[in-house]
Formats: structure tokens, sequence, C-alpha cells
């Protein structure tokens, strides 16, 4: 059987396995969307630090608007593993990012977890592939990616294994849109998702730039704060591009910057920009505009920089 | 001489020598700002372009708050470029990214603007090292890079060429905040600056990952928009990862996270985490805190994000 047994609607208890930064702003997150949570954490004092990073999001939590019902009351720490999972009807693990460590925890959440309910983790990278190595029912586990904080950041990459059932990557995408979550659901595994490969090309030049003496860490913050990352909560990198072409879009841009992508603008060798690949991006960005002109979206994108900039009270 | 002639706050015309999606931006900017505003660009078609970018980005700067006696009307649009610098006091040029054609254009400019007034280019990533190989004074040539739309995003980019005098930069940097922007002054010059070379890695990032079949140019502008972006504008990439250590900052972070360097996460090799870089990263996260406990970055940080979120219409 690989269609979990339990309709997506109907899910009240999830079991959070591991409670760390991530794992307790899931914790966080369910709790404050009407959950059960049965949590689980072996570290010394892990309930402690729990409790106190729920109740430092439960501030932001309730003014985003809880959940009828919604109550930290409702959190249960459990010492024992198999006993935390009796009841759950989800189980998302969030455990330190140690390839051996997750193929054990996995593997005791599979032969624990009541029948066909569906295990997600939140690594940060790894495959599921190469996770469930050592399950009995790989076609329940998968990976359902957040972003720290969990319990404000929408995204999650949804991300099956090659045994992993596609009812289940259908089943835990369909869930995760449930709680109020944004979801990516990727046809393939790639080390790193999508967000994360993005985010660690930007992390690694940042990490050389400091390390060769080119940038101090404050000038690389405000260089993204102050710069590029008032415009990506607006539009993507993508769409962000298609505008920097004025009237002509990503065609003009690729055709007019193109040529730096041979810069050495960053330590990062580029994509040969084939005929194809070029057509690919134009033809995304297109689709992505979606019949919306040139001029629409840098009224957008304007009308979007500012809400931002007011917000943050930096006007 | 090498400290322009006229103070910082005496500017009162500006020429801006190309005026395209960034050209045409700045050219808003200080319009918006109270400048008298005199435009060249040999391309036809230019001054209607010109026109409905100022036009379109009107609305914009006139609900950000325009600075007494700012008026389109003080735009001028002038064919011969020795006319156009005649009474500049400052000069951004922001012609296409060729290298000769930057080269060629900063010599007349050079050769026609008045005695010691600055002279900055957008570039987006050349040194003024090499694109000042023809000017007569290249002790007044600055690079002074915005981000599209210039007349929204505030960071600039100040870094000269080995020729340029230091009163130069402290000028144009000064010149620049005094005018509303929020500027990085560089030390030494770097191939595309800071914020384009984290830019840069993400891209070409994302070009691989269209390329390779990994995901689609929406997935891609998605997992920013949804996942990360909503960060940045808040905390920048260090900032961020000093929190994703928990109550350990970014040495924790770094500890626990740092073995994924060595991932297949993105394709940009590493660099090194000797520690040296980990100190490095450890004590600017901690200037950069300035005293501010984790729980504080994080109450910040989340109210940022709300805040974005609401902006945005999102929650």
């Amino acid at each position: 059987m690989t269609t979990p047994p339990v309709a997506v609607a109907d899910v009240r208890t999830v079991c959070c396995a591991g409670t760390g930064v991530i794992g307790g702003g899931w914790a966080a997150y369910f709790l404050a969307h009407g959950y059960d949570v049965v949590a689980w954490d072996p570290a010394p004092g892990a309930e402690e630090r729990l409790r106190h990073l729920v109740d430092a999001a439960w501030p932001a939590l309730t003014e985003l608007g809880l959940s009828e019902g919604a109550d930290r009351s409702r959190l249960t720490l459990e010492p024992d593993l198999a006993t935390a999972l009796a009841g759950a009807e989800f189980v998302q693990e969030s455990a330190p990012e140690d390839l051996d460590l997750k193929r054990r925890l996995l593997a005791d959440i599979d032969a624990a977890a009541p029948e066909g309910i569906v295990i997600s983790s939140s690594t940060s990278g790894y495959g599921m592939s190469e996770m469930y190595t050592s399950c009995q029912n790989p076609e329940r586990l998968v990976v359902g990616h957040p972003f720290n904080p969990p319990y404000l950041i929408p995204l999650v990459e949804v991300v099956g294994g090659e045994k992993t059932s596609a009812e289940v990557v259908a089943w835990t995408s369909d869930f995760f849109r449930h709680a109020g979550k944004s979801v990516i659901t990727m046809e393939r595994e790639v080390p790193g998702f999508i967000a994360n490969r993005l985010q660690e090309a930007l992390w690694r030049e940042a990490l050389h730039m400091v390390a060769a003496g080119e940038a101090t860490v404050e000038q690389i913050d405000l260089s993204i704060t102050d710069g590029p990352g008032l415009r990506w909560p607006v539009q993507g990198p993508m769409l962000t591009f298609h505008l920097a072409g004025g009237q002509g879009g990503m065609a003009h841009m690729l055709d007019h910057f193109g040529p730096s992508l041979k810069s050495p603008w960053t330590r990062l060798i580029a994509a040969e920009l084939t005929p194809e690949l070029r057509d690919a991006v134009v033809a995304g960005c297109d689709r992505e505009a979606h019949g919306r002109t040139i001029d629409d979206l840098v009224a957008e994108r304007d009308a979007g920089v500012i809400a931002v900039l007011r917000a943050l009270g930096r006007t």
C-alpha cells in the first residue's frame, strides 16, 4: 500500500523527531496551525530549549493569526521514540545533518511509526535515496525541506527518493499546502534541492570573499539587505533579470549581459549559454510573466519594493 | 588637484551619460531628489524611452516623497556630449557593458567635463583601473555601481581604480549618501564588486540547474521569493546563518554545517574552512550583532519577515 491511510485534512497529530532550531520551528508551526505535536529529542536540555523556542515564536505566530484551537499546551515531549510515534499521523524528522545518524534514526522511525503514515525529513541537502537505505518501507519516506524559521518562511521543497511512492510525494505536497505552506514538488533528486543550491552558491562566494580579504562580513550583509535582497521577496532572480533587460526582457538581457557570464564576477564557472539554454530561460520568464507586460512587471516590482522598504521602516 | 571643486551639498546639476534601464533610473532618482539632470544618449529613440521610464517611475518616487523642487521638467536631453557636460557638477555614466565602449566614452567625458568634477561609472563589474586607460585625469574617475532600479534600491558600491584619488572616493561616497543612497565603499577592486559577485554566483547556479533540467525558471523564482528571499531584506546571508546556529550562533553553525561545504550542493567549490576563516566569520557576525543577543536578532528577524509578508499581502 502506498497511499497514506490518513487524508491530508484529517491529520491531527504530528510527531517532530529532533527539536533543534529547525525541528523546534516545525513544532511551533504545527502548534500554531492547530495540530497536536508530540516531540522527541534525546539531547540533554532539549525540552527546555524547545519550550524556549516555541515561546519565542508564539508572539509572531499569534500576530499572524493562530488556527482555531491552537495552543502551546498541545505540545507533548516524549522521551521514548516508539511512544512518541504511536499516535502520529505525520512525522517530520529534523535531526542533525549527519548521514549515518539520519539513516539510523529514519530506520528506527520507520520501524515504529504506524503503518503507512508519511515520514518526512527536514534534511538540508541529502537525497532520500541515500537516507532510507536501512528502512523497511522506503516508499513512505520523503524529503520535506523547510527554511529557517519554519514557522515563518513559507517554502517547503518536497522530493522523494527512487523508491518513494508517487502517492506519498503527492500526499506530502498536499499536506504541507493544507497546513499553509508554499510547496515546490521536485521531479528529481538534486543535492541541496533548489533554494539551498542557490543560497549555498551565494554563501560560498561570500566565504571566499572573506577568506581573500575582498569584503567584510558586514559589507556582505549590507550588500544584500540594501541591494538585491530588496527585490527577491518580490520577484525571484529570473524575473529580476527579465526586467534588467528593459522592454526587451530576458532575451535582451542575455544578449546584452550574456558575455558577462565569462567574466570573473564569481568563482563559479558559468553554464555555457547555448541557444537551447537561452531559449529555455526566455521561455520560462514568458511563462512566469503569464501575459504581464514588462511595464506591468516593473510596476509590480516597484510597488513590492516600496512596500518592503516601508514595512522595514527604511523610507 | 584631487579634491572635487564642488562641495557634496552644493551639487545641483548631474549629467547622466547613457540612459538605458540603469541610466534612466538614475535620471529619475536624481530628478526626484531635486537635481537638475542633463541626459545624453546617442541611441535612436533614447529620449522617448527615457521619458517613458521617468514617467513610469514617478508615481513610485512621488509616493516615497519628492525632494523640494523636484520636477520632471528639470530633465534636459542634450544630443551633444560636451554641451551636456558643460554645466555638470557630477557625472554618472551608464553606457552598455562593453569595455572598449566604456573606455572611449569615459575618455570623451573626461576630456569635456569641467575640471575636477567627479565622473562615476555604473559598470556592473569592470574595475575603474581597466576603464580609465584612455583618460587624462584618472584620479577623478570612480565606480558608483547601483542596482536596478536605481530609483528604488538604496545600495551603491563605490570603488576607485589604482589612480583614483582617495579624496574622490570619499567625496563620491559622501555625495551618494547625501543624495539618500546606502553606500559601501570598497578598499580594493574586485571584479563584480560585492553584491554582483553574490548575485552572479546564484544566477550561474540557476542557469546550470535550468541547463541540466534540475529546476524550471518558475521553481527557481518561487524557491527564492517564498524561501531565503524573505529573509534577505531583513538580515543578510551572514546574519541569517548566524541564527541558523541557534543559541550557539555562527560558531555552532560552522561547526555543525561546516562539513556541508564539501557537499555537492552547488557547482561552486567552497573556500577551505580554515580556523582563520571560521574565526573571521564568527568575529564579523559578533561585530555586526553589536551586543544584540541571538534572541534579540531572532525577534528582529521575525518582526521583519512578518512585516515583509504583510507588506506583500502574503499572510
